[in-house]
C-alpha cells in the first residue's frame, strides 16, 4: 500500500482533491491509498441545485450527484458512507469515526489528512429554534429531508427567515409548489450582498412574484405546535404564522472536530490555510472548501465564501499539492450570481459598507441600460452600479441587476478587480458588440466610464 | 465665432468626436464651430442594425437612427445632409463639397479637421459588378436601396457573395423574408473570423435554415439581365441563378479624399492615427471610426477593424483632445459576436493562421461545455477554443460557437487578452456560478485550464 491519504467529507472539496491527488499521483509515479469519510447518502453533488429541486424545475437528488460513491470507487478511492468522523487526533495521526445506523465506532490512520467538512446553516440562538420543522439547506440530506417534509405534511404557508439568495431561492421554490410566502429579514431591503438601492429592486421583484416580504424584522422565536412540528415565526415584535420554516440567513464553517484538535481557525471561523491549501503550521494537514476561509484579493484580508466552485478549484489545488505537485489557489473577489423571481442579480468585490468599512474614499456610478440595442427586439432593461477608489479610479466592486441577459456580464468585472483595473482603463476595454447581445457601448463600459467622469 | 471644426461623416465616428468636443470645449470654456458634411441621408445610425431591418425584425431606417440631424443641430452642431466632401486641401485649410441633388458647389474653411468617412464594401474586381442589383450593406443609404428593391422586384433567388458575419446575417435575413439564398464563399469553411473547425459548426447551422452554402468557391463574374438586373453569379466555374445579390466579402476604409490630400495611409488602407486619434503628422487633422487603423494589442501592430463600437469610442476621444482635453484609444484585441442562425459566434485575439503567421508556438485547446449546469432545464451545448504561446502561456486568441447564452462570455476573454493575463491565470479567476447560468466550472475556465495542462 502507498501512503493512507484520510479525506473527511465527500463533497466538492473533498472529492475533487481526492480525484486529483490521485491523477496527480499517478503522474509522479506514486501510490494514494485514499480513504473519504462521508456522513450523509451523497458524494459530488450541487447543493445549489436544492432549489430547484424543490420547486420541481429539476429532478432530485440523483440528477444532482456528479459523481456517485461508486464512481469514486472504480477510480480506486475507498469512500465510506454514512460514517461521521467525530475526532481527530493530530499526534497519533487518526481520526476516530461513528456508523450512525449501527452504531459502529472505530478509527483510520493517516499520512496526510485533508479537511472537507463544508459549512452548516447558522441557526439563530432563539427559543424553540431546534424544532425539526425548521430547515437548514445546505446538504442532500437536508435538502431530502426537506421535500420529504413538503410532500407528507403538506404545508400551506411557509416562513422563510432570511433574505439572502438563499433565502430568495426558497422562497421561489415554495411559491413554485404552491405555498404562502413569507420572508422575513432583519436588513432594510432583502439580498444584502447588494449595496440597499439595489436590493429595492429585488424587494419589488419578491413582492412581483406574491412573495410577503418583512425587513427591519429580526427573527426572535419559533413558537410550536404538536409533535416536533412549527406554529409561528416571532419576528419584529409580530408572529407570522407558518407550517414550514426555512433558513436562509447564511452558513458557518463547519470547524467543530478542526476546532477540538486545536487547529488554526480564522476571524471568520474557517480554517486558516495557505495559498496551497495546506493548514497553516501542520504540513500534513490540508482543507478546502466551505470549511476554510479565503484570501480576498479586493479587501486583501481573508473572507469566507461558501460556494461549490471555490470548492472545486480549492480541492484539486490541494490534490495536486498533497501528491507532489504545485499548485496555488490565487484568492477570491467575492463573485456571486443568482436569479431570483424574474431578476438576474450578480456582485463582485466590495458594497458601499464594505469600502467604507476598510476606511476607502470612493465614488460610486449607478446607470439604467439594456441587454441588446435599444431596438433590438428582447432587449431587457439592466442596472450596472461600479465602485472605484478615489483618486486614481482603482475598481472596488460592481453590481448588476436586471433582466434575462444581465447577470453574467459580472464576470468581466471581476476579471477587472482580479486585476486591479482603473474605471477609467475598463471604459476603454474592446467588449464585444452586436445589436442581439448589447447596445453600442456594452452596459458595464457605461458604468466604468460614468465613473471615470467622477473621478 | 470660435474655431472651426470640419467633420467629413455624420456617422459614429463624426457624430461621436463633434458632440464630445462640444461637451470639452464648454468645460475648457471655448467656442467651438463645427460643421459636418454629411453625403446620405441619415445621421448616427446603427449600420449593424440593417440585416434585422431587411429580416423584418425591426423597424428601419428611423428605428436605426440613434440622433437625428435635427438633434444635432439642437445641440448647436451645424449638419449639413446630402452634401458630399470631394477634396480636402490642406494648405489652405479648406474642403470642396457639392451637394449632388442640386449640383451646387461649395468650399469651407477649417481651423481643425475631422475625417469619419467611414469604410465600403470590397466590389470583387470582376466582369459586371457594377450592377445596381449588387448590393453592399454599409451605410443606411445602402439599407434603404437594398429594401426599396426587394420590394418593388420581389426577388426570388437571392445570391450572397461571401460568408463573414454580414454575408450570413444578409443569408438569414432574406431566408426569413421567404427567398431562396445560396452564400458563395471561397474560403473552406464560412466565418472565417473563425478558425475552420468553429467554422465548421456554423456551415452546419446554415444548411439546417435551408442555406446553401458554397465553400471554396470564389466569384468569377456576375450575368447581367435586362435593364441592369442580375440573372447569376458565375463562381467557381458555376451559375449561380440570382435575382439579387448581396456582396458581403467585407470592407475597406474610405480614404479616397485622404489620399487625395497626401495624408498617410496604412498598410491596410486606413489612415494612420496616434493613439489621441490625431493624424500622423498633422496636427490639425484628425480621423475616428472604419476610416482608420487601430493598434492591435496582441499582434502588436496595425489593424483595420471596422465596428461601430470602435468608432464611438474612438469619436470620443478625438472629440475631447480636439476640444483641449487629453484622452487616448488603447487599441483593439478584435474582438466580434454576432448570431448566425440559431447559433452565437464570438472572437477576439488571434485565430490558429494569425499566431502561425506570427510566428508564435502555441497549443490550443478546445472543449464542449454547456449554458447551465448540465442538470439545469435550457442548459446548451457550446464550445470554446483557446490558444495559448508556448512556454509561459500567454493567452493569444480565443473563439466561442454555440447556442442561447454562449457568446458573451468572450468578454472576460477579451479582457484577459487586454490585461496579457496566462491561460493558468485565467483558469482560477473568480467568475460567478449559479446553475441558471454556468457549470460549476464556467466554461471559459475549462478552456484555460485545459490549455494550462497541454503547457
Amino acid at each position: 500500500m502507498g501512503e493512507r491519504v484520510v479525506v473527511i467529507g465527500g463533497d466538492a472539496g473533498g472529492m475533487s482533491a481526492a480525484s486529483q491527488a490521485l491523477r496527480t499521483a499517478k503522474k509522479h509515479g506514486r501510490t494514494l491509498d485514499i480513504v473519504v469519510l462521508e456522513r450523509g447518502h451523497w458524494t459530488s453533488y450541487s447543493a445549489c441545485g436544492i432549489p430547484y429541486w424543490t420547486a420541481g424545475i429539476v429532478n432530485g437528488p440523483d440528477e444532482l450527484v456528479a459523481r456517485t460513491p461508486e464512481e469514486h470507487r472504480k477510480k480506486g478511492i475507498d469512500v465510506r458512507m454514512r460514517t461521521e468522523a467525530v475526532r481527530i487526533d493530530i499526534d497519533r495521526r487518526a481520526v476516530d469515526f461513528v456508523e450512525p445506523e449501527s452504531g459502529k465506532r472505530g478509527k483510520v490512520e493517516f499520512d496526510q489528512l485533508v479537511i472537507a467538512t463544508g459549512a452548516e446553516p447558522i441557526r439563530p440562538d432563539v427559543p424553540g429554534v431546534d424544532s425539526s420543522a425548521i430547515h437548514g439547506v445546505q446538504t442532500l440530506d437536508d435538502g431530502a429531508a426537506l421535500l420529504d417534509r413538503l410532500e407528507k405534511d403538506d404545508p400551506k404557508r411557509a416562513v422563510i427567515v432570511g433574505g439572502g439568495y438563499i433565502g430568495i431561492e426558497m422562497a421561489e421554490a415554495m411559491v413554485h409548489r404552491g405555498l404562502d410566502v413569507t420572508v422575513i429579514d432583519k436588513a432594510a431591503e432583502p439580498m444584502s450582498s447588494l449595496d440597499p438601492d439595489l436590493g429595492r429592486q429585488v424587494h419589488d421583484a419578491m413582492e412581483g412574484m406574491g412573495i410577503e416580504v418583512e425587513t427591519d424584522t429580526p427573527v426572535e422565536g419559533f413558537e410550536a405546535g404538536d409533535n416536533g412540528s412549527v406554529q409561528a415565526v416571532v419576528a419584529g415584535g409580530r408572529a407570522f404564522p407558518a407550517d414550514i420554516v426555512v433558513l436562509g440567513i447564511g452558513v458557518q464553517p463547519a470547524t467543530s472536530l478542526a476546532k477540538q484538535a486545536g487547529l488554526p481557525i480564522g476571524e471568520h471561523g474557517g480554517l486558516r490555510v495557505d495559498d496551497r491549501m495546506q493548514v497553516e503550521g501542520h504540513n500534513a494537514i490540508w482543507a478546502a472548501g466551505d470549511c476554510v476561509e479565503s484570501f480576498d484579493r479586493v479587501a486583501r484580508a481573508p473572507v469566507h465564501v461558501p460556494l461549490g466552485t471555490h470548492a472545486n478549484k480549492q480541492g484539486r489545488v490541494l490534490g495536486t499539492n498533497l501528491a507532489g505537485g504545485d499548485a496555488v489557489f490565487p484568492g477570491v473577489v467575492r463573485t456571486a450570481i443568482s436569479k431570483v423571481c424574474d431578476l438576474e442579480v450578480a456582485r463582485t468585490g466590495m458594497r458601499e459598507k464594505d469600502a467604507r468599512r476598510a476606511g476607502l474614499d470612493f465614488v460610486t456610478a449607478t446607470i439604467e441600460s439594456t441587454t441588446r440595442a435599444g431596438y433590438f427586439p428582447g432587449a431587457q432593461p439592466m442596472t450596472v452600479k461600479v465602485l472605484a477608489e478615489k483618486p486614481d479610479g482603482r475598481l472596488l466592486g460592481a453590481q448588476i441587476v436586471g433582466r434575462k441577459g444581465s447577470a453574467k456580464r459580472i464576470d468581466v468585472l471581476a476579471l477587472a478587480l482580479w486585476t486591479e483595473q482603473t474605471v477609467g482603463e475598463l471604459s476603454q476595454v474592446d467588449l464585444s458588440y452586436a445589436p442581439p447581445f448589447s447596445p453600442v457601448w456594452d452596459p458595464v463600459l457605461i458604468a466604468a466610464r460614468k465613473a471615470a467622469d467622477l473621478l
